[in-house]
């Protein structure tokens, strides 16, 4: 059988416990805590530079700053959400793609509930992060400290490039007049506040994230990770390097993967990998969805449980790369919640 | 009498009433709502730059990124919480001071409950920000958008500048060896992660920074409006330009203020400005409580209630230019709850 029909019926397989109702639900949310911390990190000296003086409030009186000296780079924010009733037999964990933060398990770009409440009112206790060095995590100095220059999208890239609009040129700034691929679920609607939510980010930072998220792992796991996109590398990486404190991965369009030579140190843990809608029209996408198919089907001949949802085979049509945001976001964390309630993760009310 | 033995004054005046228990409490905290969104910032049009070639993700499929078009910039991130019994009459919105974030009001460095938990227990509906170029709002290129360079700050700048530690020299990377200014309330064990919530920041945005906030108050009020340090500036000016969404003004270490010859304008918005400790030893900090005890001067002269607390002289001592981190973060907030609740602020439970 071929491989793509192979993934697609274990997938099918995997969902035919009933889908899990998962609208916005208007209860309140009852949280015995919630809060934050960084992570991670090291120091780097900084020498030779000449002293400054800097009037940091307008009107305020110059401070001297010496740009010598010992800098914190590297590290990570976390936030986290801990419910009264914990349902999640050990935390979720939630890791954006490049170029975002944290806001993107947040509210939607359109106003509507994000995973981050929706998994949190299931009774998961939640801890979304920023990646080093994005959003509340801060940035390191370049190029002196960071190598290479930070990456800029323009307001029409991730148009283009996630599976929204129909390729080069579909975007235009009036939302009436894009041209978006035909079922598409992404909040059209809403995409300027989407486009908001992209930061900055470096493509030579890959090691300190991980340290980062291994760090986090020490923390706070045992427990389960849900990663997008270019934390796809992460998620796998960091499970390789910790197998006993996973519980179990979701990897939402992983962008990349593990180290394939070692896909059999994740044999033990249950494994779901989510593709949403046009990718086999898309320049990229294909080949970037069969490397994760040739991750999982290395697990699986590790003896592991590597599952891969092709969601439109699963009757679940129109999502683009931002799954966690579309209009049916709620149905796609229906399916990743049933599926982690079949792995035993989650524990009776 | 002489201007700030009549502030001092005036505070105890205020202080009159019993201050309020704000203990760590360990009741759920229950909440009708919660989220985030980005507001306010412009579009930017770059253009002459050659085409690059990214790899975003290690091992991934490059991809064309054309760096000219049009860019989102000087947008700010908002966080909220909307408690389940709400008792604030009006929300209560968080500005953070220069080279930080939200993060400020979230967990103390050391792992305490910090103001937002706090304010929010007490059914404030709060609303946590990230300022422009700040966190999860993002920054944009530079030379090309933002005129300067980002400032960053070595570990030991905010430990000497931030009256934690005595003066330049006072910071050592072991806690034990650290020179404090004597009976100091800041958490020193916490420092490091302090600095690890430090970000890039630069001194050229004070616009764009007001303009965000002017776009969150549009949204978001009437309310109250906490704010910090660089926030000073942005908490007056903001005021001023929107009077009538105000209802109170709580500036807290204030390192800038707004314009004194529209003083004026703020006689109807009730004001508390609180000082910590050792200012009158510190080099830069005695004129810069000076321009704050002059514009609530110029505000009271107009007409208007703006009262300063100097916490040493109604007996909270030891506190640093963080006060919402001190390890009594607790009883300087029970003073502004206290404060807020003799203006009219709040309803019974």
């Amino acid at each position: 059988m071929p491989l793509l029909q192979r993934a697609a019926l274990t997938a099918l397989l995997a969902l035919a416990v009933p889908l899990i109702a998962f609208a916005q639900d208007q209860e309140p949310i009852a949280l015995r805590g919630m809060g934050s911390f960084h992570i991670g990190g090291r120091l780097v000296e900084i020498s030779g530079k000449p002293v400054k003086e800097v009037t940091f409030t307008a009107g305020g009186v110059p401070a001297k700053v010496d740009p010598n000296g010992t800098y914190q780079v590297e590290q990570m924010y976390v936030q986290y959400f801990l419910p009264a009733k914990e349902r999640g037999t050990v935390p979720l964990l939630m890791w954006h793609g490049g170029g975002l933060t944290g806001v993107t398990y947040e509210t939607t770009p359109d106003g509507r509930e994000g995973w981050l409440t929706m998994f949190l009112r299931k009774g998961w206790a939640v801890y979304n992060s920023d990646a080093v060095e994005r959003g509340r995590s801060g940035w390191a100095q370049y190029p002196d400290i960071f190598k290479g220059e930070p990456v800029f999208l323009t307001t029409a890239n991730p148009f283009e490039r996630f599976r929204i609009g129909a390729g080069p040129g579909s975007y235009d700034p009036d939302p009436a007049k894009r041209k978006l691929l035909p079922g598409n679920q992404f909040p059209n609607e809403g995409y300027e506040n989407f486009v908001k939510q992209n930061v900055p980010r470096w493509t030579t930072t890959d090691d300190a994230i991980l340290a980062a998220y291994l760090a986090e792992i020490d923390k706070v796991c045992p427990c389960v990770i849900l990663f997008h996109s270019q934390a796809g590398t992460f998620g796998f990486k960091a499970a390789q390097a910790r197998p006993d404190k996973i519980k179990a991965l979701v990897a939402v369009e992983p962008a990349g993967v593990g180290d394939i030579a070692k896909a059999d140190v994740l044999k033990a843990i249950p494994t779901l990998m989510i593709y949403g809608d046009y990718i086999e029209q898309d320049s990229r996408w294909p080949t970037i969805r069969a490397t994760g198919v040739k991750f999982a089907e290395a697990i699986k001949a590790a003896g592991g449980t590597a599952e891969v949802v092709d969601l439109p085979k699963v009757g679940i049509k129109g999502n683009s790369h931002m799954l966690m945001m579309d209009k049916n976001n709620a149905e796609v964390a229906g399916l990743i919640q049933t599926w982690l309630e079949g792995k035993g993760l989650t524990r009776q009310p």
